[in-house]
């Protein structure tokens, strides 16, 4: 038994948090450049930081209030295990410090990132990129810190004699962490999407459209707030988002894999089966690390030359995980590890191809969107119709290949290409294996993510701070960059997403398997049969528990699922709308009370504008993320497991198909404009360029609001099942 | 037994077909009015014809090509039932005459009921409301016909010895003429709509926005295709889709009922519960035409007024068959007949809850409304955001109206308000039932929806001859009453879709049992035990097949659904775009070489605009109409039954809720413009008006192409897989 090979997973962990510190300091230790620069780069890191409070002071009250609960639901009901309380704010918190760090960096950096440009554009790429890798191996480090840590604890302190049965109380327990970073990740990016496309709209309407100045423009109030918008949602957000999947694939898999070999009595085999999902992780962040090194470009680098800088990077990685892998399951001795390998593989290359069909569908270079463009010739409205079409039908691809890659990681798990009962827990093994997969590199595809952002801010701290054009050409080249990287994040982001929320669902069986025998259960009914729950199959799970198509409690469920989807973006898309308006009216009052702000001679009131930001997104947050906590609980308390699964399939279905669609329609409205910008169709200040700025402006709620935040309602609503099973299991009103 | 009640179905037919020739030559008989009035008529009519003749054309190639492959599959393959293709063409036969009936009296009517209008205002109502109780009468006496001559024909044909398989046989068999009818509504809506679109965007887009003349302008060339296209979308495809919905709940509802009392051998309750679904909808039709006949109004009536006069007709039908429906059922003898009454009457006010939900979201007079209107003052980008954010939040009421719906239903039914496997049966005709109840009066309630295409037309053909103002106004009182009743004709159309796919869903597993049979299986293994597969419960067949929601076959489809719906939306909407484009250019070509047509001393080519809407409409349609025949097919041949079942759930739900999105998005679009057109916010003409025409454009796919496509999507993709369980039962590849 290669039990030490766990041992990878807490050195990895310190890997990643170590060279996370190294590139901090190193970036820390650069020059920030002129006092102009430092001062807008200070503006912009107050902003953000006064926001993350605001935020974390919300949270903070949430998780006290569910904490509570929780502690009354295992102490005073015994509804669940006694560890939940606590892996659930260890969840919470380890999510939200990943955010601060990221932000902290990602906000020194901007500045420096200008100044590194002024120098040469190798330096520009290399200072944002490591940059951004903080981001990247904060989250994969303490990912894997929190997972070490409970493992190693629950190990020593759970009692039980049966092996079989202990894994799977250690791996259902852990699981219940994922809940922690999941609501944080909520707030972060439903908090984060409010705010930043708030003060990009607000920003907008009245500089670009009223008063007619440039993005950037130091006289437009609102933007150190829509800089700042950038760091908390694009950076913080994102981090949070992607925490929580990486965390959750790997613990719905190790809680299958427990499962999976728990039902054949084999604990041996069942404790590499729950290692594998870790140390697979724990060696793709080492090669993260290679990979990261590898990025670098040379001087007069053209847009194609600095992808291909990234792409190596990510490539290389790839490629070492691809390899790697292979051995280190034989070294393991899984049982059919040629077959699990094959479902990370699957999990790899389907991620790839999720990336590139996002770039086909969002990016300027390609019909798609030049269609889109083409159609600002008759106006904003054929802009938006051909948008959002476009979008809808972009959403064949990512399912196409999310349906295709579940089947070959099912059916190569399962090692056979018959789906058969007997073979169904491996096969959901390999399911989560694949996302575990696809997520191995995370270190630096968010690194990749993170990077966006902060050359983004570095553009806008040369435009505000009037750096020579040279250095701005630069900056607009690292900015441009980032433009594509972020549209297939947002798609890798989705498409992990969605292969987790599987994942999850998948495991929520193994919660209510734990929450029957903690009820002292010992057998269930099925069709007047008395089996064993420890050795039950999911085929009869699902019979006892009646979660057939044709229950209507279970497409009731589908319906509510499908609804929530809507009802969580028409919240967050009309939260954008109503805190973009108070931002319109504040940068028209300063406008209209100091006249001299549109001539230079006075100073814009920046701080007014991130408050006001802030504010908006405090408020307008806590409803959608209280819906999405509580619907599942309510479903559960009204239509018992089968509404539960019900709504989560209803709910994983529609929300991936809808992200998909709101990301890549507002992904190509964005590269809509920017085609129009680039001199087509009339260029910049023709009726076509503002025909598309409108497509833009309706995409921007899209495609960084209440798109990503639907990535963390399918998660979330699958956490907040699983930590309450205990209750379905107890209480069902029908 | 009360046999002989089925008598009242072909004596309901009768009655509706002739009072619909009634209403027709009644209508026939009156004035035209002046020769221009009658001129422009002549081309609306010519033009509607053109189109209906040239979509029959493809309609009439696709059904031989599907006829012949049935015959095959029937008679070569001995895979289905031989006297599907019969039905088969029978559905999609009435149907197409159903829409052709219809669409002449609408066409007919139009200048008539201006005429009608300049003598008064109850005089144009009386005429208008009538002319679409002809509609609405034609499509319930078509139905009830076919229902009647199958039901006749099969009882006498079909030869078995055992009156419970015999019964099961004639009803799912006939639930199979409902896919011809769905397949000729897939054609009338996406069809229609496509052409109807095409030309109002067209219209509008050079017309009002690039030469500045008002809608329905005769110097507009696009006026004529805009007036046909109100014709060929809003009555022909309303109508073709309400047929489905009318003729599958019916039958959906009789396989349910034949099922349920079959599995306990009772024979004699299993026919009474086949003829209620009939027998409900015939006394429904009788007191549809009592409900028409209240229809009246007096001089110098108001919106409201008018609005009472619709809804005394309609309230006064629903009143009836409440009470009538009691006495029926107990008169009938069916077991628990006043659970399923109960059923009924829910359905009745799940209809009016959601009718009610959708006037809210979509009135000018309530705040949703005025609000997007009000966001008009920061342009157009604002006003479609909140438009689509509003569309969003408005899909929780028709969600939650049919989930407690089809919850009250099943329980009533059922007679338990637990959720038991040995009610199941009796819960799912419980549904069925219900949506029988909702459109029980379709006879009026259709007629309500094709008054608004007329009264629409007659204010054209009034607009267009230079009527006096005072009929004008009279015109536009009787087209805005229209305005109302579309957007919750449009509601109720989505409603008893959902319902009525609902029904089809659970139908499908007869379908199933049936083609076991047929393929000579006679017990079918659940968890390695034979049952006799007559007398197994449903969650017997649900184990066989695996359809649970761990079964990754099943999660799939459920993608592969959701993927469907926006799949078919985006190929709508998008083709709206390129055939708008197409009309775009042609009133620009005709513009732009007879510049006497803007100062009205030419004429415009009104019949070359109508040919461009036909031609992309025609060529437009094929794609969609293909993907939603094959994608059930070809999910079933990949992943079998299980599969099919996640597609139809995944399907169902997601297309439910993005078509009341997009519905009511497009309808509180249109009528934030009315409201700025009223005098708000600026009036006719100021920045805020043309940031709601932008708005209204967007919406005009979305309420009347993709949504309304959608409802026939649902019920269409149940039907296909309805008639080709015998190819799922046969084989399936994993």
């Amino acid at each position: 038994m290669q039990s030490h090979l766990f041992w990878l997973v807490p050195a990895a962990s310190l890997l990643a948090l170590g060279f996370a510190a190294f590139f901090y300091t190193r970036m820390k230790a650069q020059p920030e450049g002129t006092p102009l620069m430092k001062e807008i780069a200070q503006h912009v890191r107050e902003g953000a930081m006064a926001y993350l409070q605001q935020q974390y002071k919300v949270v903070a009250i949430v998780f006290a209030i569910i904490t509570i609960l929780f502690a009354w639901m295992a102490y005073g009901l015994h509804l669940q295990n006694k560890w939940v309380p606590f892996a659930f704010l260890t969840g919470g918190l380890f999510s939200g410090l990943a955010g601060f760090f990221g932000m902290k960096t990602a906000t020194y950096a901007a500045a420096r990132v200008a100044h590194a440009a002024s120098i040469s554009l190798d330096q520009g790429l290399k200072l944002a990129f490591r940059s951004g890798a903080v981001m990247g191996l904060v989250v994969v480090g303490l990912a894997l810190l929190d997972i070490s840590i409970w493992f190693l604890v629950l190990n020593f302190f759970v009692a039980d004699a049966d092996p079989s049965h202990k894994l799977l109380t250690i791996t259902t327990t852990m699981l219940t962490f994922g809940m922690g970073a999941s609501l944080q990740a909520l707030f972060a990016r439903v908090g984060g999407g409010i705010f930043t496309k708030a003060a990009d709209v607000g920003a907008d309407l009245v500089g670009k459209v009223e008063a007619g100045i440039p993005e950037d423009d130091p006289r437009n109030p609102a933007t150190i707030a829509d800089n700042v918008g950038d760091n908390v949602g694009d950076v913080a957000g994102m981090g949070a988002d992607l925490y929580e999947s990486y965390v959750g694939s790997i613990l719905a898999t190790a809680a299958l894999g427990a499962a999976a070999f728990s039902q054949i009595n084999d604990p041996v085999s069942g404790f590499k089966a729950v290692i594998a999902p870790m140390v697979i992780a724990a060696i793709g962040t080492a090669f993260s690390i290679i990979g990261i090194f590898a990025v670098h470009t040379k001087a007069g680098a053209t847009q194609r030359d600095l992808l291909n800088a990234l792409g190596r990077g990510i490539n290389l990685s790839s490629v070492l995980i691809f390899i790697a892998s292979f051995f280190v399951l034989k070294w393991l001795g899984l049982p059919n590890y040629a077959g699990i390998w094959g479902a990370i593989v699957v999990g790899l290359i389907t991620g790839i191809v999720i990336g590139k069909a996002t770039e086909y569908f969002t990016s300027q270079e390609f019909k798609p969107t030049k269609d889109i463009a083409q159609n600002a010739m008759t106006g904003p409205a054929t802009v938006i119709i051909s948008g959002l079409g476009t979008g809808m039908l972009s959403t064949v691809v990512p399912v196409v290949a999310v349906v295709v890659g579940t089947t070959l990681a099912y059916c190569l798990a399962a090692g056979s290409w018959h789906f058969s009962p007997a073979s169904m827990s491996m096969g959901l093994y390999g399911i989560g294996i694949a996302a575990v997969g696809m997520l191995s590199t995370l270190g630096i595809t968010l690194a990749t993510d993170a990077y966006g952002p902060i050359a983004d801010n570095a553009g806008g701290n040369a435009e505000m701070a009037g750096l020579p054009p040279e250095v701005r050409m630069r900056t607009d080249a690292l900015d441009s960059l980032g433009n594509t990287t972020a549209a297939t994040g947002k798609g890798f982001a989705i498409g992990s997403a969605a292969l987790t929320a599987l994942a999850l669902l998948a495991s929520y069986v193994e919660e209510l398997k734990i929450a029957m025998i903690h009820a002292g259960q010992k057998t269930m009914d099925v069709a007047g049969e008395a089996v064993p729950i420890i050795s039950a199959t999911l085929t009869q799970f699902m019979t006892h528990f009646e979660v057939h198509l044709l229950n209507p409690k279970v497409i009731l469920g589908v319906f509510l699922g499908s609804m929530m989807s809507f009802i969580f973006c028409g919240l967050t898309i009309n939260a954008v709308g109503r805190a973009a308006a108070s931002m319109v009216e504040e940068v028209r009052r300063q406008f209209r009370e100091k006249p001299g702000i549109l001539k230079g001679e006075d100073k814009p009131d920046y701080a007014r504008c991130v408050a006001i930001s802030t504010l908006g997104a405090q408020r307008e947050m806590v409803l959608p993320s209280m819906l999405a906590v509580a619907t599942p609980v309510i479903t559960g308390l009204i239509f018992g497991v089968p509404g539960v699964f019900g709504l989560l399939a209803g709910g994983l279905s529609t929300g991936f198909v809808l992200a998909v669609f709101m990301a890549n329609s507002g992904g190509a409205w964005d590269n809509a404009k920017k085609y129009v910008e680039e001199g087509h169709l009339g260029g910049k200040g023709s009726p076509a360029h503002k025909a598309t700025v409108i497509g833009d402006t309706v995409g921007d709620p899209f495609k960084d609001t209440a798109g990503p935040s639907l990535n963390i309602l399918i998660k979330l609503m699958s956490m907040v099942s699983i930590v309450t099973a205990g209750v379905n299991v107890a209480f069902t009103l029908f």
